[in-house]
């Protein structure tokens, strides 16, 4: 099969043929990729920023955002069968320890991560497990849903853990309405009455969300705290999503606060840095967030089947790999990037 | 009465006669004070470190730890009468604003706290609200409980929030066996089923806990956080609650979680600083702490009404103010100082 | 002022002048009426059912649905000012006891509930409490929100409560599409993502929620309970929330659950009854449901002011309150009947 | 092997031997038991009370609580190893489903229940899978906690479920202090500061309930609702824990409740009946109960590692079988009856 394999860090991936995966444990799922979406991150590993992280021996393929056709199934899948279109939980987990035993697959004490520390899914097919497998509704296609395998499901699982602090007359502000940001607006809308404040850098990233649910947008333009505390009556807001989490974000989604409010770190690249007092004295959280569990996929699949969230993508070939990382890299990608293998 | 005023910062209180305070507004209580607890912040408010941020007007009656009975109430009391032996909640509230309506009384938004922005407790008579007197069961006494007012409270608090946290086969670590840490840890044990791990510097305060329900001791000398390692198989702990939240306490904190887990902050002094990376991929949350809610210090009542929260405590006249501040500045105070004004 | 006051039971009542109410106590607040609903509870009071129950003397002034705008202001009043528009928690409550400490009013130990055991609000002035007045949204007029103050608020309640069951790809049943039921589908809609199932008798009632937030309608024609399991795959519901409480309602509403779902008593009249081996070997909870708290109505008028929540209301004046118990006794009044005392 | 096996409902179960149990899936777990719990149950599947909602075919071993030591694994099980120690979680789950993947294993779509559905664990060995197998502390030995496996397990997951509504000053109620009952005790105690009632027939159940955590003990001698209302001070419970859900247990329990209490169905045998007005008005819930999760097992072994609950056992060797049914029938069994195959 064709596969978008990286041979070595800082030099792009190239296209080439691979042996197909095969079907060899009893969990195990053969799946035709029918969208991989790209991702940031992908260009972070090309860079080679992952490589002392993830550990995996080169080359291999990457792509970590992934949905197609179950081709093929082990003897113990009774989850899926062939044919079935599915979105893939991003990691492979054992199901056996406590944290898979609590439905916290993210936390599991065995895992893999396709594309990361092992073959991903741009390829033309991809081996998983039964355990990471959600089939989807009819009304959905793999190359439309893949990037919320990982994006998505890392705003979806912000959102779910914040609704019970998100009643009726709150707030909350969204820092950064870029890939993430968009989706968690969406899901804020979907799961929740709170009043939505987006900030971002970008006056056209604001227009998008406008018609997404944001009550409000706020251009992150060195006024923004300021522009926080006018729209939340001088109190600051219950909760802060910081989708950036780096450049100076981290700092002002503290200052956004309100007494008691939660501010969610979802970005990373900064630093978290609050005197004690300050975190004792207003009484806050700083809640850390990864990517969400299998069932916060299947609940987000839920949401894209009532058309409640709805992704911007453009597609490529597997073979214009390189084209969708210049576009991505060079902000010329409007919405997200999908590379569809096959034909369908 | 007898009270004992702060005349001008940096220089000690004097204990003199000033008028009694009288019953005037409807939801008045005047209470015969039975103990007043003596904090380090009393210390600090001499200093003047308070004096900004409180913005009291000198000279007034110092005081934020009390208990006693009731003297005389306003028309519209009905939840106390003359008499009744109670402990009071440190701050008075207005009952009105959300968060009194959500029983959240630390954030109200109309508040004010004696002993610190106006008249305390560290005379013959202090006048409260009926929503800051909690009624005494019979088998307390206001001197022996009057420190779980503020000190007390606060470790109850923390502990309260983290018992969801706290389920069979999970560790929690206790940074600081002082005043609020020995509270804490009798809450614990008392609450929850969790391996409690105590964490010092003085082998001493360590000795205390052991009957008080800590599983295992570790003394601060550098070593700490591979001990908490070791106690916890390499994993770290669920929760720790940080009663000490400076001098390296609130970085080593922070390490000694796992996955997911939870760093309280209660002490303070210090800064909260974490790569915003370290936060999103370990998922854990820092959680901010303040004074307990008034039903917090009712339950808190309950367990001392049960025995299960106890105080070592160290009585002394009001005339002695000054030799009970020498003695806690010295640290020749073993438990805590209470003042007793009367002969009760 | 003219008032509607009840002289005695199953005689309709008379619009008679009586003396103004008087602020006398501290906490007390006069509110000129703009709004009074009427609702199905007043003909049974008028019958009699109530008069053990309530133990009111006669007569006195009925109507529990009140909103309208402050006139005059106790001493301790701090939270509205003459000329606030506001509506009116439907209990007075005392503000010291363990429950309106939690924030939970509905069961505080020393309640009064005007038009039901006191004066009520079919009147042109109302004197209530400092601790039941929610103040308005400009853009909300009290005649148009007052019946949200107790029926509408026992629907939010029930849904807030059961929030954190209906995440993303559950199905929650309404019973009845009446005057709680249709309040009850708009907050599923605002609050949740759950797929709405609504019941009823009239085809009617559920043309009219098709545009509120319901996903299917379901005729009850004795078919009910087989359509819900076809909606739901033959799982049955997460929720049921059941406004009727009577009428085989009771029993269904038990029959549409699915495993470790649960059945929401909001109407009431008739007998739960299920063996207790039902209960356990699918594990499902019976939850009960009274009118919501202070801060329940603060929120539902956060989304009534977002319109979010809507009500079909008809104003009558105040003399014509025979008039309105007739339309209303013989289903001739669309929505809810609203009296409006003054002129605005 | 040999195994006690039913060939006849009404007939008692033969010892006989049977081929030995083989490893064939990939999560295959075979065990060499070390104890199985003989329990009420096992009686009614002989009367044949079980023939028609377990459809077994017969002849078929029982035995649904069961310990020993793992003897050989499928080619996938990371969990245990030969030689580790394990107490058997009842129920054999997919894993796979929606509610495996929250925790959730009791409402597994795709479950068997061996000793019920499927050869159980009265016998030598037992097969069963790496999902079931909770590997114990050294301290612990299979024939002392097998009997945890099953009757603890529902026990202790009602306690956890309870927790939350069990904070100081509360008070829970313990229906029957029999097999279930008196590790709902010890569970209480570990887990909550509840004030613990516990109500029996039994003079001599209530006696050995006094040293595990019973606060109080009320005869269920006809005066038991007025009893519990004078230890709350005519309140009612907060909690009522049924273990009995049969002979009035279920009308009584639901009597002792205050106001916005829970009564948790956890035995059974009668019927709850309770008119909708009253689940209203007092805004009571019906909560039931099934066996718990594989991570409450897993917390409820921690208890029993920390020496906090602890059951009375009387061991048979597996030929006794008989013996010890005729023990359990006659209630000349003091404890819980073990059968223990081996000689370990």
């Amino acid at each position: 099969m064709k596969a978008v394999r990286l041979h070595e860090y800082t030099k792009r991936p190239v296209v080439e043929d691979v042996p197909d995966p095969q079907v060899r444990g009893p969990l195990d799922v053969l799946v035709e990729i029918g969208g991989a979406g790209l991702c940031r991150t992908d260009l972070h590993i090309v860079e080679g920023q992952w490589a002392q992280k993830s550990g995996v021996r080169l080359p291999y393929t990457i792509g970590h955002e992934n949905a197609g056709w179950v081709r093929e199934i082990g003897p113990a899948v009774t989850n899926v069968r062939p044919g079935d279109a599915v979105i893939l939980h991003p990691i492979v987990t054992c199901g056996l320890c406590r944290a898979c035993r609590a439905g916290d697959d993210v936390h599991c004490a065995n895992q893999r991560f396709p594309g990361i520390d092992t073959d991903g899914g741009m390829a033309e097919l991809l081996l998983t497990s039964a355990r990471s497998v959600v089939r989807l509704d009819e009304s959905l296609r793999p190359a439309d849903v893949a990037a919320l395998a990982d994006a998505g499901l890392t705003a979806y699982h912000a959102v779910r853990k914040a609704v019970p602090l998100l009643y009726p007359g709150t707030r909350v502000v969204v820092i950064g309405a870029g890939g993430l940001g968009h989706i968690g607006v969406q899901c804020l809308a979907a799961m929740t009455p709170a009043e939505v404040i987006v900030m971002d850098r970008s006056p056209a990233a604001l227009e998008l969300v406008k018609d997404l649910g944001a009550a409000h947008t706020v251009l992150a333009d060195g006024g923004q705290v300021e522009a926080v505390a006018d729209l939340t009556g001088g109190q600051g807001a219950h909760v802060v999503l910081d989708f950036v989490g780096e450049g100076g974000a981290e700092r002002e989604g503290v200052e956004m606060l309100r007494r008691a409010g939660s501010y969610f770190v979802i970005g990373y690249g900064g630093r978290v840095e609050i005197p004690t007092i300050d975190i004792i004295s207003s009484e806050i959280n700083v809640i850390g967030n990864l990517v969400g569990s299998y069932n916060d996929l299947d609940e987000l699949m839920a949401l894209a089947a009532q058309g409640k969230v709805r992704l911007h993508t453009r597609t490529y070939p597997l073979d214009a790999i390189n084209e969708a990382m210049d576009d991505l890299d060079n902000g010329r990608l409007q919405g997200r990037g999908i590379l569809v293998p096959g034909g369908r």
